[in-house]
Order: C-alpha cells, then structure tokens, then sequence
C-alpha cells in the first residue's frame, strides 16, 4: 500500500483535512495528469503506460496518451467522493511509478454522471435519474468552421435533443480535400493518403474533437461517438487501415475520451459498408472498447444491410437503422423482446427535401417514426436534411434546424418526461400496436395515421381491477395540443382480456390523424 | 474390417450380387433391425444400445430403443446408395456385436429425403427439390379416435399443406382424463400423475405416435413434432419432469422417431410457458437433439412471450408466433436480416370463430397474413379454429377444414411453387415492404389492403439495366385469378433507384383490396 493509500485508509476525516489543500475534483468530472517524459523515436508506438486509482474497494486503470511536445496525459473520471490514489505503471521509467492522490467532492448539479442502462429496456445516468434519449444526427459538424460550430451549439441548446450521432473521422469528400473547406487536420499526420503517417496520431485533431465532446457534455447532450465510418470512396484509407492500427487508434481513442462522462460508443455508422471487416473483426474492435474503457459507457453498432448480431454479450443496446420496424406500429415491442436490450431507432430516414430517398420524409411521417417507436418502448434518432443533397445542414454539417419535426419531438418528450420514470413499457404487444405505459397507472394510446371518430374506453386486463378510475387527455401530437377529458372512468370487465368503463363512455376524437390518448389513475 | 464390409468393398457389382437375396431397402426409408434381449430388470433405464451403420465414408450411430416384450428396436435411415454394414454397441452381451449388412437402393419417386436448410432463408429436401413451407397446425390429432384421424388425414390430402404442427405428449384437459375420450395411453405406463411411472416409457402410446408420422410422411406432410408443451394445468406433471426424464425422453423420442425423413423437432410449443424451464434449459434439450439426432432433422421452438434467441448455432429456423411480424407488410425481411435464417411464422392467430382472440381473425386477414410472410421471403402456419372454443376442430382435433383461408393459400402456394426455385429473396427491403423475387427476372408485388387503381410501372435498380422486357400478371388474391396483362414493359432508367417502362405505363388494378402482380422478364 503506498503512502497516500495508507493516509485514505486510516479514517476519512484525517484524509479529508489532509487533502484539503490538494487537487479536488468534482464527482465525473475528469481528472487529469499531464507528465513530461520522452520525446524522441515514436511515443505512440513506443510507450504504454497506465494509471491505477484507488478509492476504497474501487479501482480503474485508464491507460495514457502522448499528447505531443513530450507531454503524456493520463485522464480519469471519478465516480466516487473521497479520496483516489493514484499509481503510474509504464516499462518508460520517466513516467513508472508516479503516484499521487485528490479529493472527489460532490457533482455539481446537473452533472448526473455517465448513462447506464437501465430497467432492462430504458436508460438512466449512474445516480438514478431517468435518461430518455431523444437523439439527433451530427455526422460532419466537428470538421466545420468554428462559426458554424458555435451555431450548431446553440441550435442544440433550444432543442429537445439530448443526444448527437457524430463521426470522429471525417468521410471523404472532395472538398474536404481540396476545397474552400480544406480540412486542416486529420486523426494521423499527414493530409493524403500518400502523406498519412498511420504510426502516430496528431494531437491537435483529436483536441479540437473534446472541445466537442466537452461543449455536448456542458449543454447535457451525449455525445454518440462513431469510431468507425465507411465513407472512403477509396481516397484517405480510413477504413482500411488494418488491424493492428484499428485497435492502437481504439487504444488512443479510449485514453483521451473515455473519462468524459457524456460519451457512448457507436463502434460505426452503417458497419456492413466498411468491406473489409468481418463480424468478428467488430467482435474484436467491441471487446478492445470494451476492455480499455475502464467506465463500461454504451457500446452499439449502427448497421447497413447486413445487421450485427446485437444479442452478443459486449452490445449494451440496439442503434438500428431498419425503417420498417417504425414505419408501421407494433414493432419496437418485437425487437424488445427479440434482444432483450434498450432499442435505439438510430436511423429512421431523415426529415428534408434532398435528392436521396433516405433524406426527404415529411414532419409529419418523421413526428410518426418517433411515435412509433416511443409508443413502442424504444427509443428514436432524428435527422434533418435540407439543402445541397451532397451538405445538407443539419445531418451533415449542424448549422440551423429547418425540419417541422423538432418541435414535435419536443413535444413527445414532455410527455415521456412526465409519464413514468422508469419508462414506457409496451402493453399487451401480442395483440395492441399502439398501447405503452406502466400497468395500472399510465397508458399513452396512439392512433398514427387512423383518423378517429372515437373511441370506446378500453384498456387490456393485466395489472387492472373493476372499479379503478381514470381521467384522459386528449392529445394532438402534431398541433401539439393537450385537452383534458372531463370524464371519469371507472373500469369493469368486460371479457378475459379488456376492462371497459362501466358508463360504457367513449371518448371522441377529431377524425384526425396523429391523435393521442393519455390515461391516468386518479386516487 | 468385418466381413460384410471387406466384401462390400471387394468391388460394388461383387458386392451387389452377393447381396441380391439380403435386405434392401430405398433411399431415405427406414431399415429397422429388431432383436430379443432381457426383459427383466427396467431396460429403459439399464440398457443402452446403439449401432455403427457404414457405408463408404458415411458412418452414423443412432441409438436404439426398448419397444417392450423383451424386443429391442434399433432403426436407421439410409441416404446413401450402396452397402451398409452395422455393428451393435451394447454393455448388454446379448446385443452387443451383432452385425450385419444391408443393400440401399434408389429412393421411390417422391421420396426426396429429409427437408434441409437451403440458400440461407429457405428449404429444400435432401436431393435438391425445393420445398416450400405451407405449415398447418393439429395439435391434438394424435389423440383422437382412429375415424377422426383418418378424415384428418383425407382432409390433409385435398389441402396445400406440406408441413403440420402436432403435440407428441397430450395436453391435459379434463374429458382426456376422466371423459368419452378418455385416453387409453400415455407416454409413460399410468393414467394419472399418481400412477404414472416416469423411469419407463409405453411403447405402445408411441407406436400410436409413429402412425401418425408415417401417414404424413405417405402424405408428403412434414411432420413439425413438438417435443415439451406447457398445457399441463398442474396435473400429470409431463411439463416438469425434470432434467434426467427429459433427457431420457428425448433419447427414447429420436431413437424411435428420427429415422422418419419427414420429421422436424420443435423443442416446445410456447415453450415460456413451462415456466420451471430456462433459457439454459432449452439450450442443453436442443444440444440434446441435436446429439442423438444422426441425420440433423430441423430443430427449432416456439415461443410464448419470452422470445428464445433463434440466433443460437444449434437452431435451424426460427419459428416464430409474434402476430405483429405479418400483422403490417416488410417485416419479414427484417426478422431475416436479424436471424439469418429462415423465418417460418408458426402461429399468426387462427382463421376461426372461437371465443379466444387468437382464434377467431377472418379467412381474408389469415390470406393477408401468409402473403406478408411469403413477400417477405418468409413462410407461415395456417390454422383454423371452429366450434367449441376448448377443442376446436382443427388446430385442436382434427376432422374437417371450415375456413375460406385453405383455398387462397392453396393459390398462393402455386405462384410460389412457379416462382423462382430458391426462393423468394426480399427486393431493396429498406425502402419497399411488398416486392420479393429474383433480382432481374421475377419480381411479385403485393398491395395487401390498398385498394389501388392503377400502379406506375417502376422496379427497384438493383440487377436490372435499360432495354430488359416485362410482361406481368395481374393477381386477385382472394378470388383467385390470375390475369395476364397484355402491355410489354421495357425498362428505363428514372433515376438512382429505379426503372420505369419507357412508355411509362401504368398497370390498371381493380380499386380492391388483395391485389398482386407477378412481373417476369421476358426472353
């Protein structure tokens, strides 16, 4: 037990008082290292190093980075208060064997730690609050003028959007190459695929990325991170870059970014396109973020046709793109139950007007995607695609949202953040497509594209008793109007499956499409 | 070497001459040795038997079983032409090292061997001849009197089903206890879960049980066994024998029963139903199956509401009751993307007037629902459900077929059958929910409930090029008509996705639900 374990050890209070004057970090905030050591031959390749931190029975090991200019870094998150030792381990000796120690103080409020999953099926940050993803699609927006970033922030910031699909290796496009939007830097040194040094890693690129990281995190959006992308047309080789340097890259990618609390994992966008690599290679690119984050944040794939087997033990969720399963209702309850995991809709086309099929559904079809996964128990990914066909903004390069749909899905949040906290479940899914909620308390009811004339008070038997009562709203989901229903409810049972109200009252509804019930216990 | 298998090699036409007054038997058929043995003690506990069957490179080992009286039973079913030589492997000295050989010879005209996965998604019998599901379902049929079983079996004859789903251990239900039909014989000696006596079996209930397989196989009907069923009501206790029982019942079952070419396993209906049954427990039964199976007959298992992963090495097919799956169009090509394998929907509700809600869907919804499957490159399970709701006739006991749905399936079947021989493949399934065929020769197009007045000629891209000729086939799906359309179609590019005709014609459709056009390439 080293010196400063010891100290920890002995009682709380005298660490405490003994640590006041040293380093304090806030509870997953990120603590970080920064220690001179070598410079010369190629620190990427040439050293290994990692820290273990101590906290009572915790402990983690991150590993390091070379930062460049002879700096190495060792980033942690902290997710307990008290106090953390710490140990470097390297065969370098200029950095072996260091140690050091800092206080873990409370979170600040807001700062809720890393989303985990949770309930099976939902997700929530690591102190329990619920996390509803309500996600959005970002892909270029880091590799954008600072002008344009700043507005994408700010676009975000007066969204329901709490989370963002964005590439940390830019696609190929010309001019990203060549043009007016000349990328500045790359994941490696070099700016051709003749000139990439693929031995080391350019510090700068990956710096101007946290800053991206750390802005989603300060707005509260988590930041869906795609490692890989197939988006090559053959020009820089980013998708081909063999095994050796997918997983040194994963290495680095994972010491610099895993202690930002906001980061999840999406091994690629569209992974059947990356040609080379078979599903084992993404078994094994899963087991390296798997293995070297020390934080288990969610790990997923985003899939092209051939779709990865998310029943496998190192998937924490479902990031599908399948637009059939939204397309019609009462699908998301099957994938439920097919993997048994969170089912994130991370790809349902995207709302706008561009020349591609995938790019130009209505509002009003995207506002039912999402109904139609929500009222499914999953959860739905929104992407917004107006102007040039090849930039759209939005999807590709952030910028303003044009779409009718945000608003929408602002709207359907509210409702999920005021419906049960553990989430909706589907109800009665072998036979209702459109019911979810929480047995006995909460059923939201959603009608699609049916335009009504009424409906007759009906709810499916399970976890209900004659005589309960219940009050409804009326809820137009794309006018985005409630209407509380003055009538009350009271339930008898009409047959081995369904309880109606015992006035036999039906509610009426405005022959309109996109109409919502939400019926709630009184007592 | 033994001696028959030194002569067998000697060379084929010495060995067939030598052998021209032994036994022969066809291709796929059965070759049944039977053999005195000990009859005291318990032989299904204390004797185990099997044999060593060779013929050149081929060499299988089935177990052999206790048929009761002091005879012991060992059966085998050949696939290969040629000599087969067998040895008996017993600790029991009066079995042990018998030996012996036989002559197979060419299988009869329509006997095509087993049914085998094919092409992925689909089937095939063993010598190539595709074999396209049209599955039915006769739960309880084994157990009726031998005048309902045989007008099952004349009713089966005039129908277009080639797969059927059966118990092979009687679900409880009061009249098969105590009532007019009561049964006379059970998997085991006893009547009653006091006197059943669960280290032995009763041959003579599955003599009864190897009917019924053999009647389907002289049909042409695949015989779907469903191995441990849930409808026990807590009273003859056959849903919770325990694991050495269900091990030694499945031993017994496929010791007996797969020598038959027509028989599939299904491990259970609605098998989370057997709720002293875990996930871990069916994987170790289908390990079993797959172990004592020596031909890999077709396994898998039917769920009830806890879905079992169908992606599991030791699974065949999945075959799947998730209603919602046929319920909307484009479903289907997703469940395959997902499994990779073939989709066979084995429960989608029954065409009936039963008080169950599962059992009571119109002739016109169950049409519906097999053409979803089938356009979807998938495969369903008819099921009709008329009279009392606790034995209707049909699903539950046989007789006659009441619904309007067999004879529309009948129809299907035959556009099927004259479609492409591997199957229909799902045609650009992210974006259509309705078309399936061969890429650039046959394409099927089903608008379900759309009642379309006309329909634009357009084909998806994908393995077509401009100049290629259509002719089509207008298809009333319900009534029964194929209409052939007299308009030549030649193709032309409209855009990144799709082919036109390039006179853009139209195809005029009759403003009703239930149509489809076939749309084959001409020359």
């Amino acid at each position: 037990m080293n010196r400063w374990a010891a100290l920890a050890a002995m009682t709380g209070v005298f660490s405490c008082l003994t640590l006041a004057q040293e380093a304090t970090i806030r509870r997953w905030d990120i603590f970080e290292l920064s220690l001179p050591g070598p410079s010369e031959g190629n620190p990427f390749l040439d050293i290994r190093f990692s820290a273990v931190f101590r906290n009572a029975d915790k402990t983690y090991e991150p590993e390091g980075f070379y930062d460049g200019d002879g700096i190495y870094k060792i980033r942690f998150m902290p997710d307990q208060e008290g106090v953390w030792t710490y140990k470097i381990k390297s065969r370098c000796a200029e950095l072996d064997n260091k140690e050091g120690r800092f206080m873990c103080t409370p979170a600040l409020p807001g700062n809720h730690g890393p989303v985990r999953v949770r309930n099976q099926y939902h997700f929530a940050y690591e102190d329990g609050t619920p996390f509803f993803p309500f996600g959005t699609t970002l892909y270029e927006w880091p590799f954008q003028s600072k002008e344009l970033k700043e507005q994408t922030l700010e676009t975000l910031k007066h969204s329901p959007f709490n989370k963002a699909r964005f590439l940390i290796i830019p696609p190929w496009k010309e001019h990203y190459a060549t043009g007016p939007t000349k990328l500045e830097s790359f994941p490696v040194p070099g700016n051709s695929r003749d000139t990439f040094d693929l031995t080391r890693f350019n510090p700068e690129y990956f710096r101007q990325l946290e800053w991206c990281i750390s802005q989603f995190r300060d707005l509260g959006v988590e930041a869906d991170l795609i490692l890989f992308r197939p988006y090559d047309d053959g020009k820089w080789g980013f998708d081909r870059m063999g095994a050796a340097v997918n997983e040194r890259y994963l290495r680095y990618v994972l010491a610099r970014f895993a202690a930002y609390r906001n980061v999840w994992w999406s091994l690629a966008n569209e992974n059947s396109f990356l040609e080379n690599l078979t599903d084992e290679d993404w078994d094994r690119l899963f087991q390296i973020v798997r293995d070297y984050d020390p934080y288990g944040h969610l790990r997923s794939i985003h899939n092209a046709d051939r779709v990865y087997d998310y029943s496998k033990p190192w998937v924490t969720h479902v990031s599908l793109q399948y637009y059939m399963a939204v397309r019609c209702l009462g699908i998301s309850p099957m994938l439920r139950d097919i993997y048994k995991k969170p089912i994130v809709h991370d790809e349902i086309n995207y709302e706008g007007n561009i020349d591609k099929r995938w790019g130009n559904i209505s509002g009003e079809e995207m506002v039912f995607r999402f109904w139609s996964a929500y009222i499914g128990g999953a959860y739905a990914t929104h992407g917004d695609a107006f102007g040039p066909s090849e930039d759209p903004t939005w999807i590709s390069i952030g910028g303003r949202l044009q779409g009718q749909s945000p608003a929408r899905i602002a709207f359907l949040k509210k409702i999920i953040e005021d419906g049960p906290p553990e989430g909706l479940t589907p109800i009665d899914q072998y036979f209702e497509n459109n019911i979810a909620g929480k047995l006995g308390s909460f059923y939201l009811i959603y009608f699609g594209r049916e335009p009504l004339k009424e409906w007759e008070f009906r709810l499916p038997q399970k976890g209900l008793k004659p005589g309960l009562r219940f009050q409804a709203d009326l809820i137009d989901t794309w006018n985005m109007k409630i209407t509380p229903l003055e009538t009350v409810f009271e339930l008898e049972k009409l047959n081995r499956y369904t309880y109606i109200d015992k006035h036999r009252s039906k509610i009426v509804l405005p022959a309109a499409p996109y109409m919502a019930l939400r019926i709630r216990r009184i007592d």
